[in-house]
């Protein structure tokens, strides 16, 4: 039984970062995030791809345990293709064929109407809305955005982040969204949109959690070598829903918590192409990592 | 009786923020440092000012315990002028006046030269390396430095990093010396010169220890309002410094509190310009605040 659905993109990314490059691999905010989720929860991706998407992929998620009967298929999978120059910080755009996302209809399988959590991963805000209609009861709604959408569909976007009771974001984006150099400003701002907390991904800084006017700090886990850092985004967002679809605690001490998971995943995802490494690590290793950001943090 | 020698400028500052402005006030980087140390500890400075610097600095500072008697007085007083920008990151120089600094030669006075505790603020590394030669047997050097330096004195820079215990500098002057956009590369470079620790400052995103092959993060406060954040770096620095001649332990463990202490210091004084936030607080705001760090990074 799904107990998380998550939407977003499934997408082909051909990439290149100075330590390598990868042809039409696996990528999408869905994809990473719900990979991600699967070490804590039953997800089901809700999203599109198109006929030359390769099977060797949905069985993959099939055979984690993901459910990929809300994924429908069009023409041609959405391809993103970039490449991040010698800072890593940020992907640059070569190219984006939206595909089969173009006339995208978002179609709610029946069996994920009655979740209980959910994860809208980067996507057209309209979209994020229509799914968030189409869920009967949500207990928890966890948001992802842009700053694509931020620039080209402010008002649908906030209309949507008013819906949400979560709000994950990085630290440009929320610049950006409330004008102001300043992210506990821009985290005020935010919490006054959203029911209940407000997450801001700092990358190789950690990250922010301000819920219940408290203010968490979460560490990165220093990393040497950082291979391809597309999707480490989608996979925080992704471990940090399924922790909580998990546990099914939205307390402000087990938010902390899923914020240090969202880091871990997000840690190991950097360490090589596409999702190459959330394949090849286990639970153990989650908990190995979360168990030495509690030493990086001591004093 | 003196327990730390602070070694940097003493200048008198004209800047610009988009919060206000101020006009030949107190600054440098010994001037900073010191008064963060004297929170802790009994600091000496060790620097340059002219004819034209204000009694009541001087006043000031031996009012809180720091000690003035190796300040000598050439011609004129180093003299800063610039401004930030929006997002407060960077100062931008308008006007740099060397004056008595252009012909400095260091003399340290000989109630100086047994102090075990050495605290180098931003300084020609030249004259870095000669204060080093003239205390007997300094117990720890800390070092810092700055951008401009590792332009425009490189190698003078390596030599003189080579004889500190700790190195101090800011996330871009790391990456910046060791040509990587990698932190903790930079930070096991840096480890390969110096004899105990390397410590990455942030701002906004906290600092970074790096010591007996351990990593620690450290939080930032959370700062809504952030006024002028001259002499933040100087004052972790100081602070750090002080509160290290003050517990004389030097185990990694004590590093970490000496850090935070540092940061804290750092987030008062940026709450308003010049000194004027760390003329007001007391030991008692450092404790507070220190408590509130370890709230914000428990999980």
């Amino acid at each position: 039984m799904v107990d998380l659905v998550i939407f977003g993109t499934v997408a082909l990314d051909s990439l290149e970062t100075p330590f390598g490059k990868a042809d039409n691999v696996l990528g999408g905010s869905a994809s990473y995030a719900s990979i991600a989720a699967s070490f804590f929860s039953k997800p089901g991706i809700l999203s599109i791809i198109g006929k030359d998407f390769p099977k060797e992929h949905l069985d993959f998620f099939n055979k984690r345990g993901i459910d990929t009967s809300g994924i429908i298929v069009g023409e041609k999978t959405f391809r993103w293709q970039g490449y991040y120059e010698y800072d890593m910080n940020e992907a640059k755009t070569l190219r984006t064929e939206l595909n089969s996302l173009e006339s995208y209809k978002v179609k709610v399988p029946e069996s994920y109407k009655n979740v209980k959590y959910l994860f809208l991963g980067n996507m057209d805000p309209d979209l994020q809305l229509n799914v968030i209609n189409s869920i009967k009861k949500p207990k928890l709604i966890v948001m992802d955005t842009m700053n694509f959408w931020i620039q080209n569909k402010k008002e649908q976007l906030f209309k949507t982040i008013k819906k949400a009771d979560i709000l994950v974001f990085n630290d440009g984006e929320a610049r950006q969204l409330f004008n102001t150099p300043n992210l506990i400003k821009a985290a005020n701002e935010a919490l006054k949109l959203v029911s209940k907390a407000v997450i801001i991904k700092k990358g190789e800084h950690g990250a922010l959690l301000f819920c219940d006017k408290k203010h968490f700090s979460a560490p990165s886990y220093p990393l040497e070598n950082i291979k391809d850092p597309t999707g480490c985004g989608d996979s925080f967002g992704g471990a940090l829903a399924g922790y909580l679809a998990k546990t099914k605690d939205l307390s402000e001490k087990n938010l902390r918590k899923a914020v240090v998971y969202g880091s871990v995943v997000a840690s190991y995802n950097a360490e090589d192409f596409s999702v190459g490494m959330l394949k090849r690590i286990t639970s153990k290793d989650l908990e190995k990592r979360y168990n030495e950001l509690k030493e990086i943090r001591e004093f």
